[in-house]
């Protein structure tokens, strides 16, 4: 096996992201998604989902910040495939945060990270797996 | 088979947005994802990518939007799943627009998508397929 900085087993640092209504809105300022099912947040609660819900790339924030803080580097390697289900709708007032790990590292160098998001009620929102490629990452040098 | 309104071979919607490092500094405030290779202009030239680059939800956007269009629905049908691979980074001045395509629907009603999200060169920045169950999701009235 070549030298890599993810070892089977390890988990991924549980990075947290707290679900506000102006989080939301500000997302749809960012994305153009003005869709009422989040940010009509009177007409929402009438709807099927009792309330607004967040846009699908917020609860996947934790994932990208989990990684990045487990590669030390800002970006995912480039190949990085994402596999990801999503389970339940994500709203304000959740906190969602990662749970991760290293399931294993093939023979081509590839690290393959199990996750889910994970609201406050212990519900998983979202969950599925990543396969990171190693080649031309640098191990971070010991500190 | 049963009822549907995803049809194979059907083309979903060309989303596009343009990237501005405005943008990039919105979704750094959003994700509390503040690192420099996003936001610090002057820093990121000098870097080895040449400039700052998206945070990687950013990309993603133009196919949640498609796919949102294309279902006549806010949210994605839960159970549906994304397998994506990042192929290059997205940077400010990038216009990346979705192609994609219902390659098929499976004898369990969920249509298969193939997508790839890109950039105003030709250049595929990340790409995949979704999968997406019908199950509860109602067909739109004919307009």
């Amino acid at each position: 096996m070549a030298d890599t900085f993810l070892d089977p087993g390890q988990k991924l640092p549980s990075v947290a992201l707290d679900i506000s209504q102006e989080l939301i809105d500000r997302y749809a300022e960012v994305s153009g998604d003005f869709n009422p099912v989040h940010v009509d947040v009177d007409g929402a609660a009438t709807s099927e989902f009792g309330s607004t819900i967040a846009h699908g790339c917020i609860p996947m924030e934790p994932l990208f910040q989990g990684l990045s803080a487990a590669l030390d580097r800002p970006d995912l390697p480039f190949s990085t495939q994402i596999n990801l289900r999503y389970r339940r709708p994500s709203r304000p007032g959740d906190t969602i945060h990662l749970e991760a790990s290293v399931a294993g590292i093939d023979a081509a160098d590839a690290a393959t990270v199990t996750f889910a998001c994970v609201n406050q009620d212990g519900d998983v929102v979202l969950d599925g797996e990543c396969l990171i490629p190693f080649a031309n990452v640098t191990r971070p040098e010991s500190k």
